[in-house]
């Protein structure tokens, strides 16, 4: 078997096959390789006229297909899957190969197989590809991360594959080296669940609280598209909304089961921002909204022994329906700046904790086309990043200060008239207790560190002169002493 | 050396010398031995004469002094230090013999340890201790976790020392098997974080809201300490806000820095409740909340180019002051029952997961004293799980709803006056959010649903019947589809 292919797909399943197609379709040679023949062969007789595939039935033939070095394309489930393909293709590729995974792998795995192939002469390269089958097939937006030198051999074939966005600036950059890639596609996923809680919040506001049908929200989801909030989700809802069921000809969410699921990702995001110290209340609350819809026992013995309360319908008074929804409006987009915000301020830390050198207003940018969380918005954002304002938070950045500023009193209001009337709104009270915290000169943290040092000695630190303090509560005088900082 | 300690302490920092001095005047008879022999002299000059100590320089010599099958308990820093000690001991210890590892130990790491003993024949056992180091000295709650026949053994040891409640019940149970002991104890912390942080929302709305002073605010947790909410939680903050600088007479809070610190138990209580699923929203809160107070140059960069909003100020109109510090009470104790009930959702969940048999009356009973969240309050928790009401959630156990019916619309009132205002209560408001989410008969999770699937084909259940379903959204028609469950 002679090598004939500029790169190669392991793992043809949805995501494998559309990138599979997506570079032959752009002029690449590739071969293709899955464990079970048949899939490789539908591809074959489905698409094989969409361009050049080279079709291996072996690991060691798909190997040999490739031209050297090597680009070898991993697209398998994250985990022990991901390891097997790895191992096994790394027998057959020779220092200077590339081996890249675009699964949804948990960047700590990635910076573990990036420092083990290295060791072998291999790159190891691992990217997060955005956009579903759909994107992989049309035009994904890639965050690849691994060292310079696989990227110069990888940034014609991705560049081509990638989405464009409007100004045709094409959706994929070296994030960083190792996990930066994989690291900065699961905070994205954070973004968009929080960007989805929030979207439903309104909904949910709009059809309990105001009263409104499906059709009538999906109408206002399509006009707030022409909006600040410009975006792919806001535009699909306002399609799931209007969309009717085959079955029963009701609105389709009518029908749906109302209990969200979820693949990993949003957690991940949360706990890694855990053990970073950085504050992601919106993308929390988000993921434990879906855990919570999903607790069964919990929701059917809620109805079956109901707690008294209001029941989510708002009084208007002099207040129009239209007015009201303006609000909310106003409230979904300064939440959205926040979830960004520390999203974006994860990325930050991690970026400081595990050296990776990330371009923020590049990243921002491609993220404007082929990913979920695609809006107009990433060009504010990737300007804010450009000039430095959005350094310390995007909050600060002008154009978003001033964006919340215009927002914060409706913003408030919904946030009250919920807890008022009993609606959930998760995402929109703690992005504003976060802004609120953000704001406040004095912190009653202060009283906390008092707890903490009555309790456990763990000392405070005054807000006069440095070192750290604690007092002797439990002896007659109650002194304080300087400790050792 | 001949053996004639019952028992023994490793590591004889301020919790270890402490424990080993409680065991001391309880009649036993107990080695000690730390890496520094310094602070085994000390102990010994110091409280050498509150009992029998038997001092060793190695852990040859330590094993040594205690009687067969022995017992030694560690306390030193959780992760390597702790299998250190481990590995030491196990070099000298023979089948049988019992390690109780007393440190804050990260629960897999106790599964681990103990199913590597276990293969040597040693009994291991995962103790949580609450209380700090006057708890350790006077009697702390502990929650030990290992096998029954190891509690047996240490039953007798473990009830001498341990805090006693007010009906004389000593606060130490068999949790369950290897990590069950510091599983709950990671949960009690986690609780105790929300618990402190509803403490300081309350206080924050009195001295920002009300513009009470200190003392004043003292003076009202001192009063709350009669009502439902009497805890030790509740007594200190009363001590900590009444207390004076020594260095300038002012309030001593208003001279803490602001900036909370952690330790990683609260931490690990929300990782582990996102890995296990399960809604932790008032711990995470907490727990952002601290972490928030430390961002330094994020809140100096907020103060530096401030944000445009309310100064937090409440105006009451017609309310007397009273009357809204009352609600502020309502408040604090509806939030307090949900964070305490999302706590024991984590337990029973990791219970199943794990394999436990966590006899969860009991265990609200054992934190009844010793331990940092001590409130009269568990008394009630352990009647709700006694006859079963709180087996889906604490909420429904009657006691509890009905102290949530009662303080219903003042917790709403207080929520919606804090988004209002400008005061942040993240705590409050995502209690509130997640009980309305809970009540809801329905939950935009459906909405969510329907976008996932139109962008990643993740399917939808239906209401009306089973199976799982899909919209062929990019295909003309929109056609509906079963797929495989």
């Amino acid at each position: 078997m002679s090598a004939e292919a500029n790169v190669g797909v392991v793992g043809l399943a949805a995501m494998g096959a559309s990138l599979a197609r997506n570079l032959a379709r752009h002029g690449n040679r590739v071969a293709v390789y899955n464990r079970h023949y048949s899939r490789t062969e539908h591809l074959l007789d489905d698409y094989g006229d969409e361009g050049e595939f080279y079709p291996a039935k072996t690991v060691k033939e798909f190997v040999d297909l490739l031209e050297r070095p090597r680009t070898a394309i991993i697209m398998v489930k994250a985990g022990a899957a991901t390891d097997a393909v790895i191992d096994e293709l790394a027998e057959y590729m020779e220092p200077g190969d590339i081996i890249v995974d675009g699964g949804n792998s948990y960047f700590k795995d990635t910076i573990r197989r990036e420092k083990e192939l290295r060791a072998k002469g291999l790159h190891f390269v691992g990217m997060g590809v955005s956009g579903g089958e759909e994107g992989a097939l049309l035009g994904p937006s890639m965050m690849p991360g691994g060292s310079d030198a696989s990227w110069e051999r990888l940034k014609p074939i991705l560049e081509s594959i990638a989405a464009k966005a409007d100004d045709g600036e094409p959706c994929v950059m070296h994030v960083g080296e190792n996990g930066a890639g994989h690291f900065v596609k699961m905070v994205h996923n954070g973004i968009e669940y929080a960007d989805m809680q929030l979207i439903a919040e309104s909904y949910d506001i709009m059809r309990r609280g105001l009263g409104m049908t499906p059709d009538e929200i999906g109408d206002v989801f399509a006009r707030w598209n022409g909006t600040d909030l410009d975006s792919y989700l806001i535009e699909i809802t306002a399609e799931v909304l209007h969309k009717k069921d085959p079955q029963t000809g009701k609105p389709l969410v009518d029908v749906i089961l109302d209990h969200a699921g979820m693949k990993g990702t949003g957690t991940w995001t949360v706990q890694t921002a855990l053990e970073l110290g950085v504050p992601v209340t919106g993308i929390a609350e988000a993921v434990f909204a879906r855990g919570l819809s999903d607790q069964t026992a919990l929701r059917d013995k809620a109805q079956a022994d109901p707690f008294e309360g209001p029941d989510g319908h708002i009084e208007l008074g002099v207040e129009t329906r239209e007015a009201f929804i303006e609000r909310i409006r106003q409230a979904l987009y300064a939440s959205k700046i926040v979830a960004y915000a520390q999203g974006f301020n994860e990325i930050s830390r991690a970026a400081e904790t595990y050296g990776w050198d990330i371009d923020m207003a590049h990243l921002a940018r491609i993220w404007r086309a082929g990913c979920i969380i695609r809006a107009k918005f990433l060009d504010r954002i990737s300007e804010a990043f450009e000039d430095g304002a959005a350094d310390v938070s995007l909050l600060f950045a002008p154009y978003f200060k001033q964006g919340i500023e215009a927002s914060e009193s409706d913003w408030r209001h919904v946030v009250a008239t919920t807890a008022e009337v009993g609606l959930p709104a998760p995402v929109f009270s703690s992005s504003l207790a976060y802004f609120d915290g953000l704001r406040a000169r004095r912190l009653p943290a202060a009283l906390i560190q008092g707890q903490r040092d009555l309790f456990g000695a763990h000392t405070y630190r005054r807000v006069d002169q440095p070192g750290a303090w604690h007092i002797l509560w439990a002896e007659p005088g109650q002194r304080e002493v300087r400790m050792a900082d």
